[in-house]
């Protein structure tokens, strides 16, 4: 696995339990999955990921950062390479997934590449005086996403992707009204098989998950069918392998928008650890080595997900367990082994139940215990 | 944790998720444990296990088979040891364990210290002209159990223990008729907090466990609560801390006879990874390092545990992968990554449900595709 961000980290337990051998290439000592780091070095240097991944049996990802050139390095040297670069390349530029997900005649916003501030205002002009411009690379947790008026908001954007000859533009979305967000995630095999977990409601706040139920409420039926069969034609269509998270906006007039994706086990999948047959890391080990994948059933009837964002200001998320243990007996408590800082995430609790307010309440109460 | 086995192989996962630094000695190079392995070294040599235990904050084991004088080092030396000398010897030594359950005045089958061949003749005369003779120490899996019918049959024992100035004497009991075997489980806080998981059935095969119904069938009311209290007892009476498993004989004529004890997670909880709450190994962890204790509810009304004993005759676990994964997609298989030899514990396998009969059939189908 190439990063050793928390989700190595997190893929750890599924490898011991299958007893699959999991070698990480962290960015840096002391990372998350250290326990499991073979090696320290830069992902975007040929020659250091070349000599990791000749030492394993397939490559795959915490994070969709590693450089088209390297992927295709390890692809030409024979290594497998799950999700493989043709696929990535849509979860690495969001213009190219766009102009992806339309062949493919998917539901998203719309949306227009634009070059110039012109063209964006022209853009914003032609949908009600507002848009949502991204820059095509390297955004996050909603970095390089805003929300804006007029071209000059992001005339620094401009300037930068003026010297910047790899994309040369930016993406520019109609802003959607939507209820609420969703996430579909499933997982593919490079033979083909998929298997869908529910689809879920996503809570962002700032930009950066903050809460997840599975399944999302009032979703039985249609939205849930459409949402799943979104995300097949997407994990088909893109050649996607491993597990594939599609963010979903549901808009106010009922329609379904893909919003991103993201190649890898994802933050809105995180409940399945405790609240499902098979966790997304599990399955995602299972796809990438092309085994027959595990049940996606739940536990209880709703698994709630609140993020540890941030942690308290003094000492660590372990000097509040005694506290949170006693208080939430039944709450699942995961924390990443990352230093607490603000905004960072740097655990997660789940509340698993047959009632879904008490399972909010459980996992909003257990998460607030590690927060000042 | 003193041991590498697979008992500290699975509680890496758990260590994992809770951010607590695990560390193993281990006894040799390349054991199941080895990911998390600090160091190599003898548990039996105070030295050696000193120069580990500095390092930590709380030691405790996967196995009983430290002797009481390292124990004792590390006590003297100011370092928390969980379960303490004072409660593991009553684990080390059956002798030890039939007399402090009569002096807590807990059922137990009939039983004699025995320092001569006559005086095991006499018990056997006594009790219908069979019995079970154990060596006091050492024994585990069926290993140092043997039902006779006169004292000639374990004439070596005796010149053994006339040899060894530890013991001095063998333990004989009554041949109990029972039903079934069960299993308690409880995990017991330095503090005093105890939770119990629900009783559970356990088939023995040749000495060795080879599966774990949980809960046990039909023992709603009175015997869970008998079996609950008995295993409570013995934890606040022998002063255990960590996870207690005392195995129950339900005997022909309705009683609840203590057989015998482990003092560290045991195959007879390996289905809480799957099917409670909290994981016995989750619960170790909370217990030693003296946090609240987590739920020990089941996520499904069943939850069945098949061990994979000996494994294939040819080639690994893992080989078996695709047919076991493809047929069993519900199944969760635990891989020890030890290598296959008739008769060793190499994974387990565990299907949760809510009818019986199929939770059964998946775990044993499943478990079957691991053996010849």
């Amino acid at each position: 696995m190439i990063g050793g961000g928390q989700l190595a980290r997190m893929m750890i337990p599924a490898a011991i339990e299958l007893g699959v051998e999991l070698r990480v290439l962290a960015e840096a000592e002391g990372m998350s999955a250290a326990i499991a780091a073979e090696r320290v070095g830069d992902y975007t240097d040929a020659e250091t990921v070349l000599a990791f991944a000749r030492e394993v049996d397939v490559v795959t990802f915490d994070h969709e950062h590693v450089p088209q050139d390297v992927l295709h390095a390890l692809v030409d040297a024979g290594v497998p390479v799950h999700p493989g670069p043709d696929a990535l390349r849509y979860a690495q530029d969001k213009l190219l997934m766009r102009e992806g997900l339309s062949r493919l005649g998917l539901p998203v916003p719309e949306w227009a590449r634009v070059e110039t501030p012109a063209e964006l205002d022209a853009f914003i002009a032609d949908h009600g005086g507002a848009a949502v411009v991204k820059t095509p690379r390297g955004g996050y947790d909603g970095k390089g996403v805003r929300v804006v008026h007029t071209a000059a908001e992001v005339a620094e954007w401009f300037a930068t992707i003026a010297e910047d000859g790899r994309a040369g533009a930016l993406l520019v979305e109609e802003l959607v009204e939507f209820r609420r967000e969703l996430a579909q995630l499933v997982a593919r095999r490079p033979s083909g098989e998929i298997a869908a977990w529910p689809l879920v409601e996503t809570v962002q706040v700032g930009g950066v998950c903050s809460e997840v139920i599975a399944p999302a409420p009032r979703s039985a039926g249609k939205l849930a069918d459409v949402a799943a069969d979104v995300a097949i034609a997407i994990a088909e269509g893109l050649g996607v392998t491993g597990v594939l998270a599609v963010e979903l906006f549901e808009t106010t007039d009922d329609r379904v928008l893909v919003n991103e994706l993201a190649m890898r086990p994802h933050n809105s999948g995180h409940w399945s650890m405790d609240g499902s047959t098979t966790s997304q890391f599990e399955q995602h080990l299972r796809a990438v080595l092309d085994l027959p994948l595990g049940g996606t059933g739940c536990h209880e009837e709703w698994a709630v997900m609140v993020n540890v964002l941030g942690g308290p200001v003094e000492g660590t998320l372990a000097d509040r367990y005694a506290e949170a243990f006693a208080g939430h007996p039944t709450v699942k408590i995961h924390n990443y082994g990352k230093a607490p800082r603000p905004g960072r995430k740097v655990g997660h609790v789940t509340a698993i139940g047959s009632d879904l307010d008490d399972a909010v309440y459980e996992a909003r109460a257990a998460a607030a215990v590690f927060q000042d």
